[in-house]
C-alpha cells in the first residue's frame, strides 16, 4: 500500500539520484505544466461529452494518463512547498462533510 | 495508512450516504471546479514568488487548502470516469523515469 | 472605434507612463493571473448553470468583468510578444470558417 | 477598423449562416475550450522561457494562433452572456488606471 506521502518521496528520491539542475521546477512553471495538463483533460471531456466532432487521425490521450500527470505535478509542488499531501486530501474531505455538508441538493429534497 | 484509491472510496461512499441529487456533478461542473481551485493555487504563487502586492485585507488561503481541493475533484472525476489514481500516479512516475528521463538538464551537463 | 490593437497600445502607453518596473510582469507571471482569471470565470458558470448553491454572504464577480481582465492580460502577454490581437482574432475566425467549418452538427444534418 | 464587439457579431452572424444546432456551445463546454486553448499558451511558455527541451519531432503551434482561439471563445462567451467586449476591455483598462494604480512597484522605488 501506498501513501500519497510515499509518492511524494518516491518522486523527490528519483529527482535527487538523476542529479537534475534545478532539481524541482520552480513553482510557475509546474503551475504551467498543471494547466496544460489540465487543458488536456478538459480536451478529452469535450469529446467524451461535449459536441465537438474529433479531428481525422487525432488520437485521445488517456484520462487516466492525463490525471495522473496532474498528480505527479501537484506532487512536485507540495514537495517545494512542504505540503503533505496526504493532509491536504484529508482536510478537503473534512471539509465536505463538514462545512459544505448542505449546500447541493438531496434526494429528499 | 490510506491509498489514493481509498481516498476515492471513502468519497464515494460519502457522497452515497448522504444521498445528494446527482450523486456527482458532471464532468464538465468538475472540471470547471478544478479550474477555479486551480486559479487559487495560482493567485497564491503569484503573491508569494510574484511582483504583485497584496490588496489591503486580502486573505490568502492555504496553498494546502486549494491542492487538497484539486486531489478532491480529481478523485470525484476519477469515480465518475473508473479510474484508479494510484495506478494513474504510478502511471506518471513510470514515464518520468523512462520515457521523459533525458529530457531535463543535470548538473553534470 | 478602437481596435484590440489600439487597446494593447494604450496599456503600454499606461504601463511606461507609470515607470512600473517591471514594467511588464513575465509571461509565466501573466499566465498564472490568467489561470485565476479563467477561475473566477469558472466559479460564474458554476453558479449560474452549474449545481453548487452559492456560499451565505459570497458575492459573484461580474462575469463581463472577469472576462475584461482576461483580455488584459492577453493584451499583455501580446505586447510582449510582439503579437498583433486583431490578427490573431482574424485568424481564429477564418480557421472557424475554414479548417473547422463542417466539424460540427448543423440544424440540417 | 474592427472593433471587439463587431468581432462578436461577425462571429454570431457566421453560426448564425451555417445553421448550425446547438448554434453556440454551453458555456460549461465553451470553458473547456478555454482551458484547452489557455494549456496551449502554458506549453509554449513553458518551452519558450522554462526548463522543459522539447520532445523530438514535436511542433509549437504559434502563440498567436492559440491566443486567437481564446479571443474566439470569449467572443461567443460573451455572445451568449450579452456582454460587450469592448466594454469588458475599457473597464479593466479603468481599473488598471485607478482601484490597483498603486499595486506595483515603479522604478523610483
Amino acid at each position: 500500500m501506498t501513501q500519497l506521502s510515499n509518492f511524494q518521496k518516491i518522486i523527490d528520491d528519483f529527482l535527487e539520484q538523476e542529479q537534475y539542475d534545478p532539481k524541482y521546477w520552480t513553482p510557475h512553471e509546474i503551475l504551467a505544466r498543471l494547466i496544460e495538463e489540465l487543458g488536456e483533460v478538459a480536451r478529452i471531456i469535450n469529446r467524451e461529452y461535449g459536441p465537438k466532432l474529433p479531428k481525422p487521425g487525432e488520437e485521445i490521450e488517456e484520462l487516466s494518463n492525463e490525471i495522473g500527470d496532474i498528480l505527479y505535478g501537484l506532487a512536485c509542488l507540495a514537495n517545494i512547498e512542504d505540503i503533505n499531501l496526504d493532509e491536504a486530501m484529508q482536510s478537503a474531505i473534512h471539509k465536505a462533510k463538514t462545512r459544505d455538508k448542505n449546500r447541493f441538493p438531496r434526494k429528499s429534497d
